[in-house]
């Protein structure tokens, strides 16, 4: 099944909710207004659909395999990232001193949707590579800067993100492995490390893991955790690669899906790997990021990023998943339609059944990708804005939607790539159909970067209950601006929308009002997935209903794609931001019977 | 994982809400009471849980093979059908005078739950052949039931549902098989099939296949189809076997789940098998059952039993689902509870969100089983009541029910299951923890023996509009008299209870209006699945309501039990009832924008 790119809803909401030449107003992008995004989507979009697409039910077929510590990928995939390295796509988003593009967030995202709708377990890798770029440029030492930001940023190196250990999952005050200080300033780092994304495979010359360890006598929990550059290769001073590291692949997991994303365990430090260990005994040499114990601040910050780009991994599977269902339902013809206007068996699409389907899908996504397309702005403010106030705010918003993001944009894919199998009928349940990959693909996404439930403690905890719920008090003034300018525009499909987002916001600030006035922790995290999901889908409603009054103003620019925003917009109220009333009844009124059966009970 | 099963529930369910001593009171039920349902009850989960469940993870890990034209189970399957068989467990709800038991279906869908628990591939051959026995009960001559019957009820021989074809799926009009008349009164049959659940395999002597086709000269449509029984061996005066029929298996299906379950392409009278054909040319033979050209109808018959057994597969499967995530759940250690009650890293339960999820899935399980138990015990009344009135209503009742034990149950499912992956975290997605097993074997479910669409397309057209909204309107009025019962009660648990469970019937009443009243099929069509999820919603509330006060009124009896009910049924009413408030504007106000996307828009 082919993949066609959304260019024209992306470089919608890039000109008219991201608002790019307002971005490119900022220092630093100058070059980046709509012509520039419109060429890079464009060229983002043939490559990804026609090399790195193609390759996707491939790794669902012929996973990457472990062989004695060496993992092999899927037949294709190394070409595949050697041409993704030399299109210069890992460094869109990166600085233009280490070789990057120094492309707004705004326009990457765009691209980083592509490449995973076009293949999740490949995308999977620049996606980690991302990642230890932003700890290196966040905290890196400029001697590491030196000699490991251009590889990564040029793809020719690539980087992991080590935080998990067999008894410290969403819980990294468990955190065991260890490093030792060496007189040469490195460290000997020693430890088991598990569901390493793209810990050991062969699309590149070496590999930068960022791995959280704690340094010999450092305090217990999470205030003792230190951040290491641990390679692959030593490098030599030249920058050419030395010995191999004392770090092993000891095995990758049988995974449900993104089979093709080698999830490697590592071993640091147990001398296993002879060439580094015959000459300076065991220990995987790291280096220090930044400094000790501030570890997990420099990857709170990898995090960020990551849960950001993890909820555009939502959206694209998601939809990838779609496009697949709109396809079969055009193809496959299967009774008559209900309204009489056919009078013999017709492409399933005509079915209402069907439609309500692929306009779930098509709201849902859409609305998330909306949202994300103005989180990513915000991003670019926070960082580019000459003015302090201006940074602050876009980063306090940004803040409030990166969990939403994440969180909501994954939860969604659930819902989207499962309607996508049931379109597709008994086919969808024959893996050979391609359906149920995305199904089995998606759900990884609500768990890894932090489960759902932990992005709505970071949403409860850091982002409402911490400022006693301004930010999310501020966000729903805004969203109430939009009702106006709705009943403002006043036609039949703005209305409809301005309803039902009031009665969402109207729930939304129910219940922050409700969290912010609850004693109870019990009853504050009962509710936070709940509220996680309604701001989200008030979110993406919100700027659905944005979307509208841009279609509106801006119908005579191409009519059909306009109108079908404003349907679209309208199935995502009346639909979607409906949901928010049952969602603000489970939390207000709801909080005591999530915690009230006793234990023995289960 | 093991399986325990929720005897003490079902047995509730049997009592207070089926009302057990009620059916034992009916003519031919008469030694089916409470005690005669908990020694069967106690047999069946001894024999699942310790012969069955063992054998689910064999079957992900070595499903069912083919190899010219024949299918080797999974290892140990063959051996736990035959003490399947020598349980009796086959011939639990069919008539004694074939060598059933004879007991109401009330106990039956208990048994037919712990089996798909243990092992939803295992329990497909069972269930399907339970559609072959109902449908030759009804409609088979004298001749075939003594031939077939108390093999197929014994558990010797097992039965087949043929009706899908390539460009046959949902809409059965399409069917191309044939069928010709010989001199001896059988027909020669012809044609392929596909999604044959156990079509072939090696745990039973025989297989008796229900095969729709059309005989020469039949009309177009549904109105010219025919059902046959196609047996695998001809079966001699004797009743031994005879020559092998030209029916053959060509492949089976690579699915995403239930893998262990084949699913046959069949392929009748290519001249395939040499031994029949030889003989007597290509051809497979047939023997006609009931009537021709009204095979639609006995298959509705088969396929109205097995909708109601696939909705209790969706209870299964999330009961199994839910029993691995409450077991990983209070010993995976993982943070501090936010409520300080416990000083350290404690079990994941102590989470208040790890607990929302139980408790939804314990909430749905709960309430689906208890809509389920009501349902079978109106079958047993329509079957059995002197009354012929009584019969009627039981039996309207009845047919109310199915597309939502069915459409709902099953729908939940998918909602339990992932959530059984997300209690897992990381560890759900790796195939060997289990989780992931159940998530993708419920995925079928919302799929086979018609869609979720195709049963709410039941319930709105013959079970809604076809008596004006009339049953419909008449069970919100039970459902009233059971919000006025509560009331009484008065306790601070039956009043929330009440509220919402008020607040959802004016919900379902409001659309039921809405769909009677609706002039356009395409806005009733649109609306269809939303009014299946929110009538299964509250029949589902409505139980577990009934259940509360069944549970307060016997509060001594078992107080940990009753108590733990009680908390359920509220957090039904708070969770999942107030979901209907959505259900309701989707389908009320967003009639219009489901199918208002032009098709090219796509």
């Amino acid at each position: 099944m082919s993949y066609k790119a959304p260019l024209k809803d992306m470089l919608f909401n890039l000109r008219h909710l991201a608002r790019i030449d307002e971005i490119a107003s900022l220092p630093g992008f100058e070059d980046a207004g709509f012509e520039t995004a419109q060429a890079v989507l464009e060229e983002a979009a043939k490559f990804n659909e026609q090399v790195v697409a193609p390759l996707n039910r491939a790794g669902d077929v012929q996973p990457s395999s472990w062989k004695d510590g060496t993992v092999t990928t899927t037949p294709g995939f190394k070409d595949a990232f050697r041409q993704f390295a030399q299109g210069g796509w890992q460094g869109l988003q990166h600085p233009v001193d280490f070789g990057g593009q120094g492309l707004p967030k705004a326009i990457g995202a765009a691209c980083i949707e592509m490449v995973n709708s076009a293949n999740l377990s490949f995308a999977l890798c620049p996606l980690l590579t991302d990642g230890a770029i932003e700890a290196l440029l966040t905290a890196g030492s400029d001697e590491l800067k030196a000699i490991y930001l251009e590889k990564l940023v040029s793809g020719e190196w690539t980087g992991t993100m080590n935080l998990t250990e067999p008894q410290a999952g969403s819980d990294l005050a468990l955190v065991r492995s260890r490093a030792e200080p060496q007189p040469d300033g490195s460290y000997k780092v020693y430890g088991t490390k598990i569901f390493i994304t793209y810990g050991e495979h062969d699309m590149a010359d070496n590999i930068a893991h960022l791995v959280l360890a704690r340094v010999t006598g450092a305090p217990e929990g999470i205030k003792g955790i230190s951040l290491f550059l641990v390679p692959k290769f030593l490098v030599n001073p030249d920058g050419s690669l030395g010995k191999r590291n004392d770090v092993q692949c000891v095995s990758i997991e049988h995974k449900m899906g993104i089979k093709a994303s080698p999830t490697a365990v590592l071993q640091y430090g147990d001398g296993m790997v002879a060439s580094i260990a015959s000459s300076t005994g065991p220990g995987a040499v790291g280096y220090l990021v930044g400094q000790e114990n501030r570890g997990l601040e420099y990857m709170f910050i990898m995090m960020n990023a990551a849960r950001y780009a993890v909820g555009v991994q939502g959206i694209a599977v998601a939809e990838r998943a779609y496009q697949q269902a709109v396809a079969y339902a055009k193809d496959r013809v299967q009774s008559r339609p209900v309204d009489g206007s056919i009078k013999a068996s017709a492409a399933i699409i005509h079915h209402p059944d069907v439609r309500r389907m692929l306009m779930t899908s098509r709201a849902l996504i859409e609305g998330c990708r909306a949202m994300a397309s103005v989180a990513a702005a915000a991003y670019d403010a926070a960082h580019h804005h000459t003015d302090a106030e201006a940074r602050k705010q876009n980063q306090t918003f940004y803040e409030f939607l990166v969990p939403l993001v994440k969180g909501y944009s994954t939860e969604m894919s659930l819902e989207v790539t499962s309607l996508g199998v049931q379109v597709h009928g008994g086919m969808g349940f024959i893996e050979e159909t391609g359906a149920a990959q995305h199904y089995r693909d998606a759900k990884i996404l609500t768990i890894y970067e932090g489960t759902t439930a932990i992005q709505a403690n970071d949403l409860v905890g850091r982002k409402t209950l911490r400022d006693g719920g301004q930010t999310a008090k501020a966000i729903a003034a805004q969203v109430e601006a939009t009702e106006a300018e709705l009943k403002r525009q006043g036609g039949v499909d703005a209305l409809a929308v301005a309803r039902h987002l009031a009665a969402a916001r109207a729930a939304f600030v129910d219940v922050v009002d409700f969290l912010v006035a609850q004693q109870d922790p019990n009853a504050v995290y009962a509710g936070s997935v709940p509220y996680l999901m309604l701001a989200g889908n008030l979110m993406a409603g919100w700027q659905l209903a944005r979307a509208l009054l841009a279609a509106q103003a801006n119908l005579s620019e191409d009519a059909a794609f306009m109108q079908a925003k404003i349907t679209t917009a309208r199935f995502y109220a009346e639909h979607i931001l409906t949901r928010t009333a049952g969602q603000r009844a489970a939390i207000v009124e709801g909080a005591a019977s999530v915690t009230a059966l006793p234990l023995e009970a289960f």
